[in-house]
């Protein structure tokens, strides 16, 4: 089977009533040529109910019977849970022991059966395909999978409709399943318009893949952009995005953080990791956006909320607006003070402090000052450090 | 000068093009009855700069010419800075000398000139009446004025349009200006509308005022709700509410932490404390929804993201999700492991752990273990710590 374009029209017309048609927002508080396509207020808060509704819709009435069974921690999980519960069909979805309390019950509120499967995302997914087997439970794809990607395709025929004078699409790649609908549709009603992918650079397999000409695994590496941490693309997604995606580029984790506080503060929505690579991907300065229509795909905001106070943390350390700084004082009465003379003298304002003595670390005529300041940008944390420096005292 | 409905639709005629009509967002995710007014979307991230402006273009072209002053350490300075801007004014903003470098910032960035008073917030508005009239600058009130509140009432009419068969709109109150434009344009277009009012409980000024037949000044108190921090209602706000309202009720500190989290993880929008109450009303049972459409104003968005943290933090502990307890062991090696078996039994998990034998609050052979766990919801806490206790450890 391959995919058409009808197909994805075929998706379109399915999913009328069941996905919504997110609003596309343009993002003036961020930049003049931003749009936002915002699936993190889709259903599901992500677009994975798109791929997997059209998926399941389209299996025979004994398939349905049977039931239905997919892997995953995250997005890919409540999108078949409810496209499932949506079609009355039941749904089975191999977790990750580990997997977060929240998602599991995530899946179970949209209907489906979480299994927890002991071991890593391997293991989970191993066992769905077992069990596909065992019991005749038809196995959905997270990505490579035409009716799937099919699905996510009907996001591309939106911006087309919602923007009809876009320049650039930048969408959010893991697997490829979404990048490569949307780029499918694009590129065969608006050959023009150019479809660009960001990976994060912690495992950036579709990059990696098309630099080789073939597909490739690479290295497992943390990433706060859990819903695109994909090692290796599919085989139908790998040649969708050589033959139609113009490039495929990648953006650091501090980028990331970057772009999901920015559009916290200045759009106020929340997108999770994976969501915001696109914009993060703008605001790197990596997109020429100079006189154009850039349509960014907000691709989901499912951020576990813990997560999100560490995100907030490192975004602002990143943009200077927190300085996190560590010196030695000698151990004497007054030092503190005089050392904080300097920092409220250049308006910095103490966020945390920790003076530790009896550390391991220091001389006995020494103590550890470990201190998080307000300050207003980079320049200004560097003219704070400066002070310090100048000061006599080391910053570690 | 008197409120009238004229004014409030000739504040509609100025404000457009000026202030977006935000959207009116259906929050299934939420409760089918509910609707959010979203002003957090607003440009400046608030509903203030309606009111502002409209006030600012009634200004004759002298009062112009010698510009604007206020005093606000928040929403109401980036809505005067931006107003004044617009409209080619120049605006002066007396801010407290500890405002938040970002809201100096924010302010500046829309053009207004920040002035920094040394002491309390009141002090900046004394300096703001001092200087207006030894300047001869305007001085814009944050609420208790006519035009302001005809500005915000524009709020009400969009309501109307947007939701014709709206039954109960819910309002955040500090100084009264939103809800008596809202409830005045509510109650003279559609009478059968309920316009009900929502303090923060730490400082319920106007519903301490309606209470007592008269204005009152409540007590100073800390809450997360900054932007409707107010001790004393305006007079003129104090009767259109005392006649056009039908109650103001209040929620507490934790009742709007758990609004905020709601509003990040079902709906991915930022709503600040203030913005934050009117669905917390709702999300406490202390709104009838049963039936009605209910459409609560999201008055703001401009949440300080390292307040953020802390509310998320607030918001978990208080739903359950997070637990929070302290005990004491005896310090013997397996003491920590024998007490984490029970925990681990409950399918709780560790999230932080700080375990002190130096504390001068235990004896010699003890030592306190302070934790924090991931709990599913408040039943699955109560669970933990029953094992606990049965377990013959203490809990503080």
């Amino acid at each position: 089977m391959m995919l058409t374009l009808p197909m994805v029209y075929d998706a379109q017309r399915v999913l009328k009533g069941v996905a919504e048609e997110t609003p596309m927002i343009h993002a003036t508080k961020i930049n003049e040529s931003l749009y936002l396509k915002s699936e993190n207020l889709q259903r599901t808060g992500s677009f994975k109910l798109r791929g997997a509704y059209y998926k399941v819709s389209t299996l025979t009435e004994e398939e349905k019977e049977r039931g239905v069974i997919a892997a995953s921690a995250g997005n890919h999980a409540q999108g078949v849970a409810l496209a499932c519960t949506s079609i009355g069909v039941k749904s089975y979805i191999c977790m990750p022991a580990y997997a977060p309390i929240a998602k599991v019950e995530a899946t179970k509120a949209y209907g489906g059966e979480p299994i927890l499967v002991p071991g890593a995302f391997d293991d989970a997914a191993e066992e769905a395909v077992r069990l596909s087997e065992e019991k005749g439970y038809t196995f959905v794809a997270p990505f490579n999978d035409e009716k799937v990607i099919a699905g996510q395709g009907t996001i591309g025929l939106e911006i087309i409709t919602e923007l009809p004078d876009v320049d650039v699409v930048v969408v959010p790649v893991g697997g490829g399943g979404l990048i490569s609908g949307v780029a499918y549709a694009i590129k065969q009603i608006k050959p023009g318009c150019q479809v660009i992918g960001v990976q994060t650079a912690a495992t950036p397999s579709m990059a990696a893949s098309i630099d080789a000409g073939h597909v490739v695994k690479v290295e497992d590496a943390p990433t706060i952009a859990d819903g695109i941490h994909v090692l290796q693309p599919g085989d139908i997604t790998f040649d969708i995005c050589q033959q139609y995606v113009d490039s495929v580029i990648t953006v650091t984790e501090d980028e990331i953080a970057v772009a999901i506080l920015t559009l916290m503060e200045k759009q106020k929505t929340v997108a999770e990791g994976a969501g915001a690579t696109a914009v993060a991907a703008v605001l790197a300065g990596k997109i020429d956006t100079k006189g154009k229509k850039v349509c960014c795909i907000v691709s989901g905001g499912n951020i576990d909320v813990t997560m999100l106070n560490r995100v907030i943390t490192r975004g602002l350390i990143t943009t200077g607006r927190l300085t996190d700084l560590t010196t030695k004082l000698v151990d004497k009465a007054g030092a503190l003070m005089e050392m904080l003379h300097f920092i409220t003298e250049k308006g910095a304002n103490i966020v945390n402090i920790h003076h530790e003595r009896e550390s391991m670390r220091v001389a006995v005529n020494e103590c550890v000052v470990h201190m998080i300041l307000e300050t207003r940008d980079l320049e200004h944390k560097e003219e704070v450090l400066a002070a310090l420096r100048q000061a006599g005292y080391m910053i570690y």
